[in-house]
Formats: C-alpha cells, structure tokens, sequence
C-alpha cells in the first residue's frame, strides 16, 4: 500500500482523499491542516488529522503528501518546504512562474534525495502532455487550446467585488465556430475574442443599477474587456440550484502536416467536460502520486513534471497487464 | 543529428522518409530493402539504398533503424533479428501476439544491448497511450474506443476477392448516436452493431450481379455480418478520384465518476482525423526513434512500448523549453 499525506483540506484535498479511495493500492496516512485539527471533519475513517507544522514528525507515515494549497501563496512556500522531508505532488498553475517554481523545488529535492512532482493537473498537466506528443508527432503545425465551459473563480470574484453584487458564476466558453475552423485544418489565426465568450450570472442587491453593472463587468480591463461577454441577472434561489458545480474542461488541437510537401493534414484533438474541475484535478494528483512513489523507489529523485513520468508509472496495471490489455 | 535508417520502402517507410525531413535534428542514413536497391526510388537526395540483406555491415551509420513491414509476417521475424544489431522501433499490430512479440524482441535486444520499441503507431499507440492516462486518472469508468471514418485495408482486400468485383474500398464510421451516448456519461453498453457502420464503394464488371455481390458483402463472417453494411457501385473513374486516398482515425473516450459516492462524472476523449493513416503512423514512428536513441544513450535497454517513454523524450525541445513553454 501506498501511504498517502494530503496536505491542505480544501476543496482539492477533499478530492484527493475521495480519490484515493477509488486507488485499492493506497491508503489516506494523515491530513495536515494549518486549521484547528479538531474542526477538519474528513470522510476517511480512521485516519487522523494533524497540524501542518507537525508535518515532520510524521515523515516515516508518508509515502508520498500531495500538497493541495493554492499557486499564489501557498505552493511556492510550501512545496520546496515539504520536498525536503517527503516525496512531493503539486498542481501549481501559475505559468509564467513554473520554470522559478521548478528551480526551488529541485534544490530542495536534490538535496533531501525525494522525488518531487509540480504542476500536475489538467492544465497544466493532461493538456500540456498533449501538447507534446501531439507537436512531437507533427512538428509542422499548429497547437490551439480552448477552456470551457466551465467556472473561472478568479473571474467570478472580480464581479462580486463590484458594488450592488451580491453573488456572481463566470462561465467561460469556447466559440464552436471556432473550434470547428481549427478542426477542419485550416489553422486560422483566431483573436481572444474570436476564441472565447464568457457568460456571467449575477445576484445583485433589490435596486441596484443593473445597466450599471453589467457596464463595469463588460468593460473590465484584463478580465472581460477582450471577451464579448453575456450578463444575465439572476435570484439567488436560481444561483443556488443552477450553478453550485464548478464544471470546467477544454480542448487542445492541433493540425498538422506530413508527406514530402506537406500535402496530407492531421487533426488531433483532446477533450474534457469535467463535472468538478477540483475532483478532476484530484484524480491527476493522485495518479500521479503513484508515479511519484515508483520514482523515488526507482531512485529517480528531484524535480520532476508529467513530461518525466514514463506513463505505465502512473498505473495500476502492471507492465505485462498493461501490454495485454491496453495496447 | 540522428542518424535513422528505413527498413522497408512501402508506403510506411515513405511516410517515415517524409517525416525525417521534419524533424531538424534527424537525418536519413541509409534506406534497406528486399528489392533490387536499383529498383527502389526515394525522395532524399544523396541517400543510399542497400540490399536489406546487407543491413549489419551497416551498423554503425544508423542510430535507430525503423522497421516498415507487416505485422502479419514481416515484423514477427525482422524486429528480433534487428534489434539485434540495431536500436529498432516498429509498429507492430496484431494485438493479441503483442505479449509474444514483446518476448521476443526483448530477449533479442537484451543479448544485444539496444533498445527496441514495438507497437508505435496510433493504435497500438497514441490511443493504447490515451487508455492508459484516461483509467490512470479515473480508475471508476468505461473506456471506449471508435475507429473511422477511415478506410480499412482487409475489408477492403475482403470484396475484391468477391467474383465479378474489380475494385473496392471499405470505409469503417463510427455511429454518431454511440459517440453521443458515450460522451453524454452514461457508459452504454453497445453491440458491435451500434459502435460502427461499414460503407463500401464497389467497382464491379460489366454485367456482374450486383444483387448478388451486395448479399456476398452484407453476409460475409467476421468481416461484414455483425455489421449494417452499405454497398454502392460506382465506376472506375469516381473510384480513382474521389477514394485514393487512405484516411482513417477515431476515438477513445473514458467517462468516469469521482467524489466520496461518485457524484461527479468526467469525460476525456482524443479524437484523431488523418488524412493519410500510413504517414500519421510513421510520424509517430519518428518521434519514438528520437526517444529510442535518447533512452539508448540512457541505458535504458531491452524490449520497450510507448508506455514506458518518458514524454519529454519524444520532443524536439530541450526540457527547460518544454517546462516553459509547453506546461
């Protein structure tokens, strides 16, 4: 058995604790928490909660702790913080900080000798995996990738920050004409408005100024400005019942060409419609997580990224099973 | 640069020869075949074409020698024998001696030294890839796979045998209600009736019974009786103009639950739409090679499948590139 820490019980860690349940060769070790232990109700029985700046002392239970705090403050703390004690998973999505995040946690896995993997998720993650061995196939061609629909957060929260919102749900949306342009191989030059719309639900105060809101929402910079965005005001009954899920997903395409002049194209296309972008999420960590155990057993220790992980690690299957069955 | 060697110049090794040009860090070293080297064309100026006969006492200017056979006959006989002297990668096919062939190969190359990848191509392949990735992350679900609409060759080869027939192509479609049922999550069963059609355009002779070559097609065991197979004549010039090409593709598509009840479904799918099924495998088979040399120059020695490459080994790009670029 595989012991997993989880550390974090948010949203994230409760689906990676669901996850690990669904995975017969693990079993949940602790979860740490920099809350109170005794207000984290967790669904595991017998497994105990502790206290995050206890973590250390609980090194030798822990095979592999899947950190499941947030990309802007949290990760760059704590992953290279725990690589030193623990084998290591993360779901950093900070992209511009990723190759930074990478040196730090290498440093610290290098030296501690633990296996540490960042940024696994679907994006990154599943959908950079198929950026690459769908460009490594076809290097002449183009790459496009989509969201949605599905839940942004960060947008959602920059509509409940405007005066008169009471609650708001941002849904992003990829344009089907769009996706249809790119799948026919004609690799369109397509702008950010041409690509996505984003649609927006809001609950606002009894009288407020809905033509005023909807005007500070569709004029955003940087958030809704670029988008050719759909407001729609909603009561809180309707919120409640149509948009508690945080579904998401996406596409990554690429077209590409091959023969002597590039005569003959090729559409390859991946797809997800996530009824719970954390869940998702979670089940990628947990993969992962395996991957990361047999890594570090094999002695392949330091920083790692999906891209290093030999896929036949991340299975249940064995190496025989897995030529058997699935090739 | 990779010094690649072709053995085999049908339409496979071609695909692979127009590939090479693709790649920047790639060259062709040397093409091998059982014609008369006299007879044999290819695209690149100033490569050799020798006798496959001849193939050891070229060893040292191929860095990886793709095989291009059949799997039927060719590949059981030549990839054990080449990986004896070579770094080999083939696109081995017949699922069910995938194990055997595996065995083989890897004791050839073990003996040997070199490192040999069987089973390249898209499926096996990138689909075999996708089922492993999409079970990995939601061990609770259904994997699904559809073929087309692409044309098969030994369904097509099956008419032609067919008396009064003088040409035909068999195209396998996916039934477009079965992809729906399967992406909307609720894992249908389905009868190998429901998942496919079969279409077929038939050249028949002057004053053949078309009736009768119809019932001949719709009732043939194994290849057309579990099917509702469609049959149209057409003349020779519609044949050569509007099916000379050799598309193919297709699905694989995994719908999973997470959460604590499996509440939360999910779906990924990779679709694949190609123009030229041959070239497709073989840009596949170009990218494997580079991760072949790459995992020879490793070490990492013996009988090996896609599963065990670690992705970032397929790339063109170094792995600081991919990690800023491609994550």
């Amino acid at each position: 058995m595989i012991k997993v820490g989880i550390m974090g019980y948010g949203n994230l860690g409760k689906g990676v604790e669901c996850a690990i349940k669904q995975n017969p060769d693990m079993e949940l070790a602790a979860v740490f928490t920099r809350r109170n232990p005794e207000d984290v109700k967790i669904l595991t029985e017998g497994a105990r909660v502790y206290k995050a700046c206890d973590a250390a002392a609980h090194k030798a239970d822990v095979d592999v702790l899947i950190i499941c705090g947030g990309s802007a403050t949290d990760l760059p703390e704590q992953t290279p913080e725990y690589a030193g004690m623990f084998n290591v998973v993360d779901s950093f999505d900070t992209h511009a900080r990723i190759p930074e995040h990478f040196e730090n946690v290498e440093a610290a896995a290098k030296a501690a000798g633990t296996t540490a993997v960042i940024s696994a998720g679907w994006d990154p993650g599943m959908f950079s995996l198929n950026r690459v061995y769908a460009e490594s196939i076809l290097p002449e061609g183009e790459t496009y990738t989509f969201w949605g629909r599905g839940v942004s957060q960060g947008h959602s929260d920059a509509v409940r920050r405007i005066e008169g919102v009471l609650d708001a749900r941002q849904y992003t949306i990829p344009v089907d004409a769009a996706l249809d342009a790119v799948r026919s191989g004609s690799a369109p030059e397509l702008s950010t408005r041409e690509k996505h719309t984003r649609l927006v639900y809001v609950v606002a105060e009894d009288g407020a100024d809905q033509a005023k809101i909807t005007e500070e929402i569709v004029t955003m910079k940087n958030y809704f400005d670029e988008y050719d965005t759909t407001v729609e005001f909603i009561d809180e009954e309707t919120m409640a019942r149509d948009h508690s899920g945080i579904p998401h997903g996406g596409f990554v395409i690429r077209s590409g060409r091959t023969g002597w002049e590039g005569e003959n194209n090729h559409v390859v296309e991946y797809k997800l419609q996530l009824d719970s972008n954390p869940e998702f999420t979670s089940s990628v960590l947990v993969a992962v997580a395996r991957a990361t155990y047999r890594m570090a057993q094999a002695g392949m220790h330091g920083a790692k990224t999906v891209f290093d992980i030999p896929p036949a690690m991340l299975s249940l299957k064995s190496p025989e099973e897995l030529r058997k069955e699935m090739l």
